[in-house]
């Protein structure tokens, strides 16, 4: 009789999240009623937006998780039964469901979809390159960034699950792509395996907003925002006239939802006229389908080359997630799960 | 043999200017040469954007006027005697001039227009709602702010310039408009004479997000933004999802260069899926002759009643300047020039 491994929250997180907060606990597999089906749970996305369900505030957009409750991120797994119409044993979903070996879905499961795995592609990069992330960078630069050839794009997280396929994306355009990154290793990554053209190292620069100058001379076009803060601020005096800025996350402000980050410049919105625009995938069905081709076209074609930071077996979530809240990662954080019942 | 009153720089303000920080000196009447034109200086726009080149620091989009040298504005003259091909003695013109009585105008003037005064309008609503400010209200309307029956719109400097012609634009169109003022009688200005559904008065409020929550129980579609600072964190918090922000001016930020106010709230930006759009108006050329007709029919109609706050004489430029921008005034303010040769 198989069990049901899951990850919930033992206390929130003060600032940065450490594994201490989560806590692996057994339950009983469910069962599905009406209108529902079994998932087994194959591949986790650990993005930066699962922190802000575990503060109690109403600051972020989505309900704060109780204390005890299953963690929950966007995740591939295959069908085992189902009770739902459309849905049979076999097929491969992906929807926001439960840190766990089982979970239930139903048609209310946020963002449930089948998902036609193709047989070339390994599961993982369905909730990377080729899941949220992977299109996240796509439909944020066609749609938002409205990059044509030449032009300066600027990354922020610059190898991470967005930003290392946003520049390889850029680069397939015709731009030029310029990465700001955190660590000399992270650098090293944005040169050599990324391709970007070239890399700031935020927490190097004497002066970050000169740092960027001094990569970016004529400016730039087009500004990729995954960290908001001082980043952002920076960017803000380094833009061309009617630049634009994608933005798409603040990971600088996840960690403290209480003590955000000041911006400072934001008179160059007005003096530079620019153009930010918040942006979250779903809020663009329709562009998906696009983007998923152009990713699985990327990969076949080698000019989209994944990276992935993996990890395998649910015992790993909790330090997997504490990693990519930390900013040590590199690529996309996903976590492989291991099938007990079949290693047993 | 008449003679050029001008108002120059005598001091860099230190914050707030101050009538000291100008002298009105007398000169002698220019003389056109090829290609110029002279103008007699009719009537000057008083506008914040002025203040920014009174300092000594590269964060403007103009460069720092010297001491000493002539202030300039936005101004309609009239043609005296004219070696520029197309413009004849008479005509009028409206163009970056000087603070002056006589002015030299060419085809390198910035802003340079003819301009065809309709014989029911004052020549003073030439700078005023049938100029820059009254232009940038219905554009930004328009274009940026993409506004439709039946939103909320929220404006800032509710009673100023911009602010008073974008109120009632936006209830002609069958908005629900929302104005922010800083005292009890700009209140009472924007409801009795602007036509406003509410007012908050930010600085009688204890907390003005919550204030503009009361007003805005539903949330706000587009928000005119004339101010920028704390105003503007405090509307990010009221905005709906897909709001759009028209950010045409950061008053909070004019009098204090090196000491902007920040923003707190740009997390809000990406939750709400907000747009922010820097906008200065004479980036929308192609928007403007139908902006006029806009206007001169809400005149007519009487849907769009002018305010100024009018001073006639040369010598009243430097406090009607630092009364604007002390946040004291209501409507446009707006320079009337004196005709000495003529009183003589």
């Amino acid at each position: 009789m198989p069990i049901n491994r899951q990850v919930v929250l033992a206390s929130r997180p003060d600032g940065e999240p450490v594994p201490g907060n989560f806590r692996l606990q057994q339950g009983a597999v469910p069962e599905p009623k009406e209108g529902e089906m079994l998932v087994r749970v194959r591949a986790i996305s650990m993005e930066p937006a699962i922190r802000g369900w575990l503060d109690d505030n109403d600051k972020n957009y989505f309900e704060p998780l109780p204390i005890g409750a299953v963690l929950r991120a966007i995740s591939v797994g295959q069908v085992i039964a189902s009770n739902l119409p459309g849905y049979a044993p076999g097929d491969f979903i992906s929807g926001l469901i439960g840190w766990e070996d089982y979970s239930i879905a139903s048609k209310d499961t946020v963002l449930l979809q089948k998902l036609d795995i193709a047989e070339d592609m390994p599961l993982t990069y369905y909730v990377g390159a080729l899941g949220g992330s992977g299109l996240t960078a796509i439909v944020g630069l066609d749609v938002i960034g409205r990059i044509k050839p030449g032009e300066t794009v600027v990354i922020s997280a610059a190898v991470g699950a967005v930003g290392h396929v946003a520049a390889q994306y850029a680069k397939h355009r015709g731009c030029r792509a310029v990465g700001i990154v955190g660590s000399a290793s992270k650098a090293r990554v944005a040169l050599d395996r990324i391709g970007y053209d070239a890399v700031v190292n935020y927490r190097d620069a004497a002066n970050l907003e000169q740092a960027i100058r001094a990569a970016c001379p004529e400016g730039v076009d087009v500004y990729y925002d995954n960290v908001g803060g001082p980043t952002l601020d920076a960017m803000l005096n380094n833009m061309k006239t009617f630049g634009r800025i994608i933005c798409c996350g603040m990971v600088s402000s996840y960690n403290r939802p209480d003590d955000p980050p000041p911006l400072y410049n934001s008179w160059q919105i007005v003096a530079r006229e620019l153009e930010l625009k918040g942006f979250l995938l779903y809020s663009y069905r329709d562009r998906l389908p696009a983007a998923l081709a152009t990713n699985l076209e990327g990969i076949r074609a080698g000019w989209l080359k994944p990276i992935e930071n993996k990890r395998v077996g649910i015992d790993q979530a909790a330090e997997l997630f504490c990693a990519l809240m930390s900013g040590r990662t590199t690529g996309k954080s996903v976590l492989e799960m291991d099938l007990p019942e079949q290693a047993g």
